[in-house]
């Protein structure tokens, strides 16, 4: 039934080898990788002029030469980020460049901060997916948790298929995103060249009074979280097909001028049509309804802009996993998120991201924008780390060229450290939970590293020296009556042992007596023991007997107990039987040295 | 940590001689039993008079005749009852009636009726002293199902703690609240005569046009409310000290008494102060600040009140598990029921009750006056039952006197069947639940005994001539690796038998030829066995291997399995580890005829 559910839902499942068939080509890279960083022009000139218009409206045309530093940041990073995908061909996300480069610390900083940042990034833009549906339908406003909730199980379900058919999936969505971007900015351009602005525009250059460094500062940072996202291609080059890294690198290529462009024109055509930003209505929206008026197009711009929104989360379900899983093979993880699911994606992984933003979004009731500015530190402390991690390398190294890359990651590396620090400062009220919990992510990394390291050391032999000892056995079978399946026992328990005894437990002296006058009477060969128990329980004086055969044996003679249990034919019929023998199993097993048996014997109605 | 809140909450452990010790004195059953008919006073008159209102204020004057009935409505009852205590002296309630004269069907029906309603006076008691909680502190409001809660978590405490604390605990509000509502009948009679009514009352015998004798049942039958919970000493008889039939129908008979001056008190001050039902105000409400006015004794009289009624749910903490374990002793219910806590009550029946009763204070968000007459169908059902039992017991059995006896049983049947016909009548649309469920619980009942006869069945064994038979034994260790807990596997497996394989699945060649070449250096004397498996499964190839083994052996060997299992120091250290074995052991123990043995290593850090 549940296999049957689970088939339906995500499919057949795949042979070890089908794992080449699920890389990915450029294109279907493009689109699985490059959702949250596209969907970032959604918002990224909005970011701008929302600080700017703070001082003015003249103040607006400062998002000009803000645009210009945005995109030289872009070309750093996507440079820099280039260069990284040579240096590291089998994935080099910022935790491998750290740990490579920088040491354990910084490098489980960076993957920390990451793992976070992913499950930021799914609630968030579930949340504004859901607000982009309900703004079309407010009579849904009241099931948005709902709503966010079903858009993560859809995306579960997508990414436990694997990450082909994800792609083949949401390439159509992105695509047309990008397409109708496009459009809206050429028509843009024509209609400002040929009919002009629609209304003034604040004088480029002209001086305004209240324009501080902060102000600028801070509208060049939040226009760099149109930059969050950059970094997914270079953890996802072992999902690339091959050559991987010089696809990665031509994928990276590409995502940065698509979104170069986009970016520059949206900036541009705002600019130009004099927008504002406003409470009720996009920038983008703005720039179509100039553009095209309240028509068809309008209405496909804002609803592909809606779908993006809420896919940006994907790119999170493409990276989580896979750096879960590295975390994993290096021991500062559970070893769950190594194994591959039947689709060959990462289950656990994926499993484990859909639950935390699940939970993220029903704690904060489908409103996680206070979650935004903690999301954009989680992305550059890593940016940050994976530069510096660059520089150190090139001076370790020196590769023929090397100082001019070590250029490119030193300008990288100051400019993400500033814009980091910068966010801490104007934002400290909404980050500071990243000093808490950061911390404890890596803590909890290093005790789990050592908890593996002490396991494997507990479980190590010599193999020349530590051989197999073979001792006595001492077998001991728990009865509460004489059945077939005390029978099924006892005769398997002496094909043991010649050590073998029943114990049975009774509460008054009356059912002791019975017992011993009917094993007397069936007499299988082995010996029974009766202890009374005065409290009702069966457990206590089982222990204690336990113990005692323990002290006495235990020196040449291992000790088992032997458990009969009926196996009911229907699971649920367990209901009505006490559990007795798997709560015993569970306690011997978890507080003694004995060994613990279980002696099935199967209904049949 | 868990043990010490719960020796906290409920008290040591007690032996099972100290089950004497729990038996009830008299006055304490009088207060743990009654609870819930005393506390039907509180509404008993109110809801004839919501009846009668209906046909006008001049139609008030039929609560007295009407009284009167129900009156000898609850004479009959208690004298039937009477009856059943001497006649079943071990616990006489309408299933063990039923049981031993109408046969197993009518028991099961009044077993299950019995049951269902048990649950539903809990949380309709809940929700009603919630209520009284909430109009005294409307601030409150919103936190009614917590309240309700909290309630029914008090009382569950309270059942666990044993009968005899619980009753003395309850005795003190339950004599408070008798000794009140007396007092408020003293004293409002000799207001009356003292001072006169404080206005007109109905003029008893006048002529009422619109009175029909729909509305005069329809106003008995709700009065009959107040006699729910009658039959709570006679299921009880086993709680009591001895001479245990005598005290129980002393205690009866008091509280007959006790009920019977309350009610008659209520509802003729009722009448003579023209009291008509008020929405914001219950008639004992009226009748108190008629009497005393807004005063201290008013709020006392009202405190009283709020806590009878939530008390009216001990009762049902009584009674339920009781009925429970009578069931579960003749296999309708399941065997956990049977068995007592540690402090000699059957908890299991008491959480159970908490559970089922705060799931429907959550579902009904604490508003459950709709299952109130659901409550009331399912009290008279039994009632009709356990008379019409009587009957033919007396017929059947023709004691001295059986004349008699059988004429009180026989009216009383068909008093209580009346009652029952009219509730479906007048108020189907609120009681057609229960023709759905109340079969569906005596069904369930059939099929749980049904399953336990087939288990019997299966596991009786022939003393003389089933006798236990020895076969080999094949044992199987699944490894993943070389480590000392598969040293200490391997160690056991070879005490057990000469035939021991350990099985490898690997994922590719490289793993497979590596643990190949470890095995050999290693040489435990014993054969290794290596699987590929190419879906990553390791139980697939495990369980065809198995089968195999299983085929070609189980004639004349038993077939182990053993698993090696390493034991984490702490519990949720279990995270960090796949828990392949216990989802092996639980495969294999329920899917195929194969012991499975765990062989325990434990983590000492």
């Amino acid at each position: 039934m549940f296999e049957k559910v689970k088939r339906l839902l995500i499919g057949r499942p795949m042979k070890s080898a089908e794992l080449e068939g699920e890389k990915l080509s450029k294109l279907k890279a493009l689109a699985i990788l490059s959702s949250d960083a596209l969907s970032s022009v959604a918002y990224g000139t909005e970011q701008i002029l929302l600080v700017l218009v703070a001082a003015g409206f003249m103040a607006l045309w400062y998002s000009l030469p803000i645009a210009v530093a945005v995109l030289a940041l872009l070309a750093i990073l996507i440079t820099s980020y280039r260069q990284t995908i040579f240096a590291y061909p089998s994935g080099g996300g910022a935790y491998i460049v750290a740990k490579d480069n920088l040491g354990k610390a910084p490098s489980l900083l960076a993957g920390g901060s990451l793992l976070v940042d992913y499950i930021l990034t799914v609630a968030v833009s579930a949340s504004a997916g859901t607000d982009a549906i309900t703004s079309a339908f407010p009579s849904l406003h009241e099931y948005r948790v709902t709503i966010a909730l079903i858009m993560i199980v859809f995306l579960t379900i997508l990414n436990l298929r694997g990450v082909t058919e994800s792609a083949s999936i949401l390439a159509v969505p992105i695509y047309m995103f990008v397409v109708a971007i496009f459009v809206l900015i050429v028509c843009g351009i024509i209609k400002y060249f040929t009919a002009g602005a629609p209304v003034a525009h604040a004088e480029f250059g002209s001086a305004v009074s209240n324009v501080s460094l902060f102000l600028l500062l801070k509208a060049f940072c939040s226009g760099c979280s149109a930059l969050t996202g950059v970094e997914a291609v270079s953890n996802a080059i072992p999902n690339f097909r091959d050559p991987a890294p010089k696809n990665a690198a031509k994928t990276l290529m590409m995502m940065g001028l698509i979104l170069g462009s986009m970016f520059t024109g949206i900036t541009l055509l705002a600019y130009w049509f004099g927008i504002a930003p406003e409470a009720k209505s996009t920038v983008i929206s703005q720039i179509a309804e100039a553009t095209f008026g309240r028509g068809v197009l309008y209405f496909i711009i804002q609803g592909v802009t809606a779908i993006i929104l809420f896919l940006a989360a994907n790119t999170a379900y493409s990276a989580f996993p896979l750096l879960a899983f590295m975390l994993a093979k290096d021991k500062f993880m559970p070893h769950m998120f190594m194994v591959r699911g039947d689709r060959l994606g990462f289950s656990n992984g994926i499993l484990f991201l859909s639950v935390l933003s699940a939970v993220l979004v029903m704690v904060f009731h489908g409103d996680t924008d206070a979650l935004i500015p903690l999301y954009a530190v989680g992305v550059f402390i890593p940016f940050t780390l994976s530069q510096a991690g660059m520089m150190v390398r090139w001076v370790r190294l020196k590769p023929s060229g090397w100082l001019g890359k070590l250029f490119i990651n030193t300008v990288g590396m100051l400019v993400t450290l500033s814009i980091t620090l910068i966010f801490i400062f104007t934002k400290f009220h909404q980050v500071w939970m990243a000093f808490i919990f950061l911390p404890f992510v890596v803590y909890l990394f290093y005790k789990i590293r050592i908890h593996y390291d002490n396991t494997a050391d507990q479980l190590r032999i010599d193999l020349a020296k530590d051989k197999p000892i073979t001792k006595g056995n001492t077998v001991i079978i728990p009865i509460s009556g004489i059945t077939r399946v005390v029978l099924n026992t006892v005769s398997y328990a002496k094909t043991l042992s010649n050590n073998v005894v029943a114990v049975y437990i009774g509460f008054d002296d009356e059912s002791i007596a019975k017992m011993e006058q009917k094993w007397a009477e069936w007499d299988p060969g082995i010996r029974l023991i009766v202890l009374k128990s005065r409290y009702r329980s069966i457990m206590r004086p089982l222990y204690k007997f336990i113990q005692t055969v323990e002290w006495k044996m235990a020196a040449e003679d291992h000790v088992t107990i032997l458990i009969p249990q009926f196996i009911t034919k229907h699971w649920w019929e367990n209901v009505l039987h006490n559990q007795t023998s798997i709560m015993m199993r569970a306690f011997f097993i978890r507080n003694k040295e004995v060994i613990v048996t279980t002696v099935p014997f199967h209904l049949d109605k």
